[in-house]
């Protein structure tokens, strides 16, 4: 008889199970959440065990001490990955916003000392117990608000010195966090000033610290910034070919701002996403669809710099994968939690409610190459699960800011 | 001796102390907080006693189960005003938002039967122990989001019983709920379909309502909807002369898509506040100006609906003042707590941070003819007060999503 050690029953239940295989959900399908109505989810050490809907979860065997309950109507769905966050910096940049508000561009702000070297600076000047604690705090505040796996970029260390003591900081950070830390070494973020333009140089030297990441298990990943005026394909392509190399999973900051052919680039190098795309061409998208590489979408920064959001509708047509992610960050999204990322997701980029929930879950988990593990409801996946206060998931997409967050799971064990 | 029944010290205190007299902070000093370092705020039975700094709490004399807290650098400040919001209503209307966004306009919405009649249907079949749950738990959910003052309109009624009724209901919520409740009656709204386009005749009925009104004392305030092919300023003239004749205050909708002369016409009658403005001409703007009517902006609105929102600087440069609000309405903004309203009125109407904490407390207490009660820390005052997880108040501007209330108190007592 199968043994639970966590049930809830009662539910709405959004499985967001695989359809057929375990690919993510693209073009029609990608709004379907799955709904059983009166439906169960059942765990035991930290996995799921099984659902179902009606009584049915009454054949479970309880072990003792479990905990279960009735929650009444209430959505129950899979805990939300935020695929795309640079958590990893200590200072804010307040001011920045308002200069640029009133109209400064971004290169006056960043010579006048602002941008990204002020944050380079200020996360460089911070003792590794400050950063670990500013970590903590935001793991712990997205953990609140309903996130059950989390991506962690390095990249305000820009030198490998620095930026190796970040990665260990955020690995330190995963290892006693209450959800899933994926760690991503964000290797070619800006170039440091001392450098000029020497950019093959930089990616020489970014190469030359894979070795202790690999090392030491540091990170998962190796992210890139390719965009016009800051890294070329032609200058990542040896980087990534190392990282590749070496086992670890690639991803790129796609044509987030101009079409450099990013996109393209990254469905041929097989990476695991590609990530804000707003600018890519048809071909760009076609590539993207073929290799069924997942999109990730970062309608914060849109909302707070101002630029024209990405079209949502774009890509659904092109039947290219999307997930959604808060981009978290100080310069140009400090946008918390996933709800909001769904709020802007659908009011800004033209997601349904459901195309943004699936784009929060399951599509995310597939960005974090964890499409097997989280994001959906099914027997053997690990128990990362909400409840959310309502019996209507659209609300997510509407009621913005309010507290519609009640119970959150991670691995079988309640967090928040 | 002085009593306290409640201390908070070790804070950066924001007070929003009057300047000079009683009136909503305008122009330059549209964004004075007043912050007071290692500050403090005493209460005793609901009302503000004594602020101050540093260790002079201390010459306070405790009553029996006073609660002293030290809060060790947060943030200490007046809880939120809400001046505008539509919090009676059933049913939602999540379809519709799809369909805008796929380029139907309202009009095609309504005649599908959508829009505020869809709202009005759903409100009216709904039982008053419903709508009573409904309101119990919007104003619950705006309690933990950081109000501690919150207007509603009725206005989903349409024909004078039905308004009653929603009246009811509104004042039967205000006497349980946990924090400041304004009740306005949203006297012309949208004409109900039967009475085709005899908007006098509507005015009248509206108007004959106002006897039940004043003498169940259902509101403090009437309210109308002046806008291009709703109704003109002609209309509501003597729905509002007959409720400032019965002692109410008057506040209107005005200006909000179009220029129909309602900015001057709210100055003119000496409303308690104008609401939304966006289009007013600088003629209606020096109007408000003159007569320091507070205008209340309600940018979620803009966002939800996709249309440009309107320029603080513009108001602030006229020295009108500014008020924010969440307008939360299931059919153009479901947007809940003052937080995220700030980041809306920060990020799209270029509100500074401190603006934006001006509008959302004691500039929204003057919206509400509330300026001398609530909306600043000052001794007399009730004890209306929020403690923020933050050492910077300009987080609630930029960290969008965060949870970052952790404390309210409203007349002195804990209620989230």
């Amino acid at each position: 008889m199968t043994q639970a050690d966590l049930v809830l029953h009662g539910a709405r239940l959004l499985t967001l199970a695989p359809l057929r295989e375990e690919r993510p959900r693209v073009g029609p399908a990608a709004g379907d959440v799955g709904p059983v109505p009166d439906g169960w989810v059942a765990a035991r050490d930290g996995a799921i065990v099984a659902t179902g809907h009606g009584a049915t979860h009454e054949r479970l065997e309880r072990v003792a001490g479990a905990i279960e309950r009735d929650v009444e109507g209430r959505v129950v769905m899979p805990g939300f990955v935020d695929p795309h966050t640079h958590l990893c910096y200590a200072g804010e940049r307040w001011e920045e916003f308002a200069t640029r508000r009133s109209g400064a561009d971004y290169l006056a702000v960043l010579t006048a000392g602002g941008g990204i070297h002020a944050t380079v600076r200020a996360t460089r000047e911070a003792t590794d117990e400050a950063l670990l604690a500013l970590l903590q705090r935001r793991i712990g505040d997205a953990t609140e608000l309903g996130t059950t796996t989390i991506e962690v970029k390095s990249g305000y260390g820009l030198e490998p010195a620095e930026e190796l003591r970040q990665l260990r900081l955020i690995a330190g950070a995963r290892a006693i966090a209450p959800i899933d830390v994926a760690v991503t070494y964000l290797a070619a973020h800006a170039l440091p000033a001392p450098l000029g333009d020497d950019r093959a140089r930089f990616i020489r030297e970014a190469i030359g610290a894979l070795a202790a990441v690999i090392d030491e298990k540091l990170a998962e990943a190796v992210d890139a910034f390719v965009e016009k005026g800051v890294f070329d394909v032609d200058d990542v392509r040896p980087l990534f070919a190392a990282a590749k190399k070496a086992g670890l999973a690639v991803t790129l900051h796609a044509d987030q701002l101009n079409d450099v052919g990013a996109a393209a680039f990254a469905a041929r190098i097989r990476a695991r996403s590609a990530d804000h795309v707003a600018h890519a061409s048809a071909d760009g998208l076609r590539a993207l669809a073929r290799a069924q590489t997942p999109v990730v979408l970062l309608p914060g920064s849109a909302f707070f710099v101002g630029y024209a959001p990405p079209e949502a509708r774009r890509f659904i047509a092109a039947r290219v994968p999307l997930a959604l992610a808060t981009d978290h960050n100080p310069g140009t999204s400090p946008l918390e939690g996933m709800p909001n990322a769904i709020v802007l997701g659908v009011t800004l980029c033209g997601l349904t409610p459901h195309e943004a929930i699936v784009a929060a879950t399951i599509n995310a988990a597939h960005a974090l190459g964890r499409g097997g593990r989280t994001g959906a409801l099914v027997a053997g996946r690990r128990a990362d699960v909400i409840v959310l206060d309502t019996d209507d998931e659209r609300e997510l997409a509407y009621r913005m800011g309010a507290p519609l967050i009640d119970e959150v799971y991670a691995s079988g064990k309640r967090v928040a």
